[in-house]
């Protein structure tokens, strides 16, 4: 398919495409939002929570936070914050008053209103993999970020339904200039998929020209644009105690808008946090928060998540590693702290792993069941990362949406219920002692969806695996995302839609596009 | 190393062997019973608990249970249940009143006392990968399983302090005799390794002979043996309800010389059970009690524990499905059912991949980690496993090991703890905006304790990664298994001891071991 082809049928809108796609390469579940339903599993008692707590404002209060950003010192010494050259402290009522406006649970809308997400409450969606500089596959090798690459990846996320938001760019396309980089990127991510997108917090001009990019594909007027969640931004601060000036203007620009902002501190104990979990914990929620209670003082009750990326280094060689012990027990923690304070909770599906192999699958269900664990309501990285988040794996995305797809399914109240249709007496009874369920009825009722249906786990026997060529779980998902390649069908968008995006692109870039100097 | 040499370094016991073995290889956890600090994942409310229980007491009331020993049968009679040629009929009032002789814990003393474990309560152990027919690893592909090979198993079940129990024969080896193969393989067991091991219910003959060498193994006197557990039996119904005749016969054996037993049915939902994952378990209940009632009506009191293998079956194919969705919470169902029952429960790690791929690690962690949230006390097969069951593989164990390290450094308290010296607000206000955390004293009084240290995961970036040999995580396992093979050295044994046990083995083969016509 030419790139041509491509754009005309994106345009055309070929009647039927949504709901065909997808169906040809693989029987994949449908798109939902899970419902996590099980109890958290909550490492602290209320002293526990008290402590990380107290020790976060008492980081705030006695210590302060940098804020790099004018505009931001000047709302925080407005809002009666003591503010020493970039050095804000701030009081615990302060703190909580502001974080007591943010909403428990918002939603966020792309331009197609099928893909709508919330966040919060007992909601987990998940992200694809976000912002690795290099791409590896089992063809390839490892190698630059490239455009091509980056269109690859927003197939499979779209393609996935288990995948619920195109978030940052899945790698970075380096061989388009930065500042023009946002334009194409959004382009293409606006047209390749329908689901909910994500701005980049790196200077005013990109944050506006993604907001507007996303307007105008939703065909929204400014004002609907405004009315509610439409895509959102993650910022992160340069732990510890810092917030720069790009990251906080990018939010501040979203959170007037009543765009939500998730502020996710990264905090490897060891190296940027204590050592003590507990520590690196109770600095993560300090930056944190800090963040939110500036966002909920500039518009009170916008939407907001905290963020956790808790982990450690290696004492030895520094390497971070991801998916440890550690990692899952500071996942639990904050989201015990998330609960607290009543915000939303964003963690990650993270591996040091270098290729998509058993230990890059141990670390992401490590990570992927602290997710569960801690309630998490939105998880990137979720599908497809590699090194510590430097590689983007076709591969591993792949993998990584049957173990997201189980979590799906383990959901599903019909795995536990208990009605008598579920106890079977009768079947039993029929089945008798020696038997086979095979046959009867009450098998025959239900098998076809009686349980998860894998699409890359291999069950067949080792003779038969053998037979059919021996392929390890790499290589089969190394044929599953090839298929997906050739066969993917973009959604609808349009054509009015489409048409007034590409003028734009071609306006700001015509324009220049966005300042590289940040 | 000749056999010889092997004989002679276990029998002459060298000063320090012990506490030196396996520092050499690598840098792994010390020996100790894992305590799971989580509140347990439960899917079912109370009047889920009970439609299960009602399930099973009316499957044994009303439908009854096979039971292919005449012994058993007329001890059931005895006891009031109404038996009808091979059926046996029970009421709840009998089964509850049985299993509430059942202790909730029990331990298991080893000829190294130093190895006791405790089953029940919030104790987690880790057992081998017991019974696969064949073998597998990177060098020589798949084989049937051969005494070399079990004998190497048997050192990677020594080798490893997070595996706590020796359990069936981890390969078996065929080119033994079935007459004298016990008598081999516990020899070998028994000299190896030092921590508790197992009786296969295969015939009278196995079950005493193997209760006898490990009495002679541990200098125990009859009555010393008699006095408090030393090993123990697992025994399977054959689903659906069936319990055959060697099996009921080793567990009566044992319970009589209060020696546990662990009944776990395997009840594959679509094929030896219902469908519905709450029906599956309801049969697993009702086999399992049925025998635990029988070995408590004859010893009350006895050391048991109920063991849950109920997954599913891929219903496109028949294929035993294991790791899934449907599995987890089946195991947390019978969870939910073992506590109810005040029972210790097993479980196990178990995958369907073929090989030591991604889909390995993720079907093995999601099993292990329903045994977490089961708050299963026994984990078989918790390392090694491959192909349902068909294959034990060195490098799969290996890897296992790691998640089984980090399932232990996961329950350690110090992880989670919020004293002030972990909140670290010190530390945190030492190293202020921007600084970093790897100087500061803190961090220097910690660094060496503060993180789980992996041995067969690689944290290193790509490019170190790569320069040294871009080895996949099977092929590091690998090179584990081969070190460990070669520096191994057998725990100590008192040799008078081993005298005996080898006159034994010698005066059994003479006799002809045990029967084959089971």
């Amino acid at each position: 398919m030419t790139e041509e082809q491509g754009r005309k049928r994106r345009a055309g809108g070929r009647a039927g495409n949504k709901s065909r796609a997808g169906s040809a390469v693989i029987d994949q579940m449908p798109w939902r939002i899970p419902v996590n339903t099980d109890r958290p599993t909550e490492p602290l008692d209320t002293d526990g929570v008290h402590a990380i707590h107290r020790g976060a404002m008492r980081v705030l209060k006695e210590i302060g936070i940098e804020i790099l950003n004018p505009e931001a010192l000047e709302i925080f010494r407005k809002a009666g914050c003591i503010v020493t050259g970039e050095n804000v402290r701030m009081d615990e009522d302060f703190v909580m008053e502001m974080v007591g406006h943010a909403p428990e649970t918002f939603t966020i809308t792309p331009r197609n209103p099928a893909r709508e997400i919330v966040i919060g409450g007992r909601n987990m969606v998940f992200v694809n993999v976000s912002s690795p500089p290099n791409a590896w596959d089992l063809e390839r090798g490892k190698r630059t970020g490239d455009f091509e690459t980056f269109k690859e990846f927003l197939k499979l996320t779209q393609y996935f339904n288990c995948i619920h938001v195109a978030g940052g760019y899945p790698v970075e396309p380096v061989d388009i200039h930065p500042s023009i980089r946002h334009l194409d990127c959004l382009f293409e991510k606006l047209t390749l998929t329908d689901k909910v997108c994500h701005a980049y917090s790196l200077g005013a001009e990109r944050v506006e020209d993604v907001m507007e990019m996303v307007r105008i594909a939703g065909g929204l007027s400014h004002s609907e644009f405004d009315a509610r969640p439409r895509m959102y931004t993650n910022i992160n601060s340069v732990s510890p105690l810092k917030h720069d000036y790009p990251m906080l203007d990018g939010a501040m620009r979203l959170a007037r808008r009543g765009q939500p902002v998730i502020v996710t501190p990264f905090t490897l104990a060891g190296a940027m946090a204590p050592v003590t979990m507990a520590g690196a914990v109770a600095l993560s929620i300090a930056e944190g928060l800090s963040a939110i209670a500036l966002l909920q003082y500039i518009n009170p009750g916008c939407p907001v998540a905290i963020g956790t990326f808790t982990s450690n280094v290696d004492m030895k060689s520094g390497a971070p590693a991801f998916g440890t012990p550690e990692y899952m027990r500071a996942t639990q923690m904050t989201g015990q702290l998330a609960r607290f304070y009543k915000l939303p909770l964003r963690s990650s599906g993270v591996c040091a792993a270098n290729v998509p192999d058993g230990q890059s699958m141990w670390e992401t269900s490590n990570s992927l069941w602290a997710a569960v664990q801690s309630r998490s309501n939105l998880v990137y990285h979720a599908a497809g990362w590699l090194e510590g988040g430097l590689i983007a794996s076709p591969e591993k995305f792949v993998m990584d949406c049957e173990v997201l797809q189980m979590i799906q399914r383990y959901f599903e109240d019909s795995v536990t219920a208990t009605t008598p249709d579920d106890i079977a007496f009768d079947a039993i009874r029929e089945v008798g002692a020696g038997g086979h369920y095979f046959g009867c009825q009450h098998t025959q009722d239900r098998y076809s969806t009686a349980f998860y249906a894998p699409f890359v786990s291999d069950w067949r026997n080792y003779e038969a695996w053998a037979a059919d060529g021996a392929h390890w779980t790499p290589e089969r998902a190394h044929r599953i995302y090839k298929a997906i390649m050739a066969e993917f069908e973009a959604p609808e968008i349009d054509g009015a839609a489409l048409e007034e995006l590409t003028r734009f692109v071609a306006r700001r870039k015509q324009e220049g596009g966005a300042p590289t100097d940040f």
